[in-house]
């Protein structure tokens, strides 16, 4: 038996500290908590870790305060094309979604995939065309736009236009929702979803989807989902480089974790992660100004934080 | 300075020993030849690891013996999604395509992504967008098909139809071809191209265009290539995983190869790969009936087989 525990993230595109007002902090511990209840319903009651993590990932999509599904970013060509991937560390199995729009939660479209196809990665309309025959629920358009990102997309694309330099501040490069957990079991899962970056060239696919890169989970060593500059998790295949560490250097989650981000960042990589091994507490290193996350141990506690101030502390026991 | 050193495989989806005819064998070592000649005239003149891969996929894939480019398998609607990757060991650059048809070398589309886009994995209609804008040549679909991959797609489709069980050889599932270098300068690299596997699912992206999967380079340990039963080799990261074993397990490339080779066949992954390391000849094991491939080392000999016959060999000196 094992001591459930389960870690989101909102991503690292967390607004600057000096420009979050106390009301937008408020509404962000807010609703990673619901995320952490949502994930901690599950696992408290034996659930799996799989389970956990697939409502964790659900529940920040739906708030369109993060960069996933519903408040997805637009593309350069004002379309939107979402990323998500899941794997289980029991068996390795893993699903994945590139480039779709449709799905009200692409996490549940790439959990389809993992279960109901026999590809662990499908993209774009091919995608799109296996998942609506799929018992997974669609929305239009409309749900998953919102002013804000319309807002940013024209900003954007004006500044390219005009050749004015990038002055964009994390909050508006990256975001990505993600969720790991461990269950009773000693199981380990990995649920990543996105976005991907505001004004993105069509097609592009970020690590989200990529196993080992943006989402991985192997019972042996452990789960990982992260967020930042998705091409520099790719090229030194950040999550599963956290596994490699644990497994064959010896290193301890924290280490592995915090050696990985510390090593992207010198590669130009800015983010973060959250990562669960097979015992003990998560880790959540960042390299950036903050990023959007929160725990909860065997204990009950739900801890968030955005930037690097004490965690606040909510008892969902009480 | 190191021994410049080339090996290829034009995939594990060889014909059975049995079923092959001495022509066919034949035109298959003549074909694996010219692509090693094509690399190693880059290589012989101090020309780069990635160059080398280059010409060499190029060679593979203008063949249509084999499965990518001109002779690439249709997907379950008739039509063609190509996934290429290419790595530098140097400074792990990548690029990659996933789900492309158009350009006539799609292992050029990827490195077009990899040197002039901000991403590392463009997919689809975007990708042959960006492509479209690239120095490279395009070619209609009537280029790239061929009789042998029709009848192979309505065989298919009929046996799905019929309900009768799969029973296709290797050369009917799998099919890729890759190439992976070390130049003088000691600079690894690594490119594998594809057109998946016949009747695959619309949107289906395998390991090929996947970093850390199918395709992988790093001058700190390995470049890597692989071909076989893509969604197993996804799962199991499996050409990264090599290059872990060998910087903290402390194997050797032959020991990591073929370790991961073996475990992936014990989680149901068949296929092979192309490894090579810092110095040293390269390691191309395979766990199916065969692989086509070929190697050669600083002598100028070109090695080539197809099973598991001894390699004949090619003085390029002569």
């Amino acid at each position: 038996m094992a001591e459930p525990s389960l870690a989101i993230h909102g991503g690292a595109g967390t607004l600057p500290l000096t420009g979050m007002d106390p009301a937008m902090a408020d509404a962000h511990h807010t609703a990673l908590r619901a995320a952490l209840a949502a994930g901690w319903k599950v696992l408290s009651k034996s659930g799996s870790a799989l389970d956990a993590v697939t409502v964790a990932v659900m529940t920040l999509e739906d708030d369109d305060l993060f960069n996933a599904a519903r408040g997805a970013v637009f593309n350069a060509d004002g379309k939107l094309e979402m990323d998500a991937g899941i794997m289980s560390g029991r068996d390795r199995a893993a699903g994945a979604v590139a480039g779709i729009c449709g799905p009200r939660n692409p996490i549940l479209a790439a959990r389809a995939v993992m279960e109901h196809s026999e590809t662990v990665l499908l993209a774009g309309r091919g995608a799109e065309e296996f998942l609506a025959a799929q018992d997974i629920e669609f929305q239009s358009f409309d749900y998953f736009c919102t002013e804000r990102r319309v807002v940013a997309l024209n900003q954007e694309l004006a500044r390219r236009a005009s050749g004015a330099p990038d002055t964009r501040s994390d909050a508006d490069r990256h975001g990505t929702v993600g969720a790991v957990a461990r269950d009773a079991a000693g199981n380990l899962a990995a649920g990543t979803s996105t976005g991907g970056f505001t004004a993105k060239r069509p097609g592009r696919v970020g690590d989200t989807p990529i196993i080992g890169a943006g989402t991985f989970a192997d019972n042996a060593t452990c789960a990982v989902s992260t967020t930042g500059t998705g091409e520099i998790f790719i090229r030194f295949t950040a999550a599963s480089e956290i596994s490699a560490r644990i497994r064959y250097a010896s290193q301890t989650l924290e280490q592995a974790a915090s050696g990985v981000i510390a090593e992207l960042f010198s590669n130009g990589g800015d983010g973060g992660l959250i990562a669960i091994g097979r015992a003990g507490p998560p880790s959540l290193p960042f390299n950036s100004s903050g990023m959007y996350r929160g725990f909860v141990l065997s204990d009950g506690v739900f801890r968030t934080a955005i930037h690097r101030e004490a965690y606040r502390i909510f008892d969902s026991r009480e």
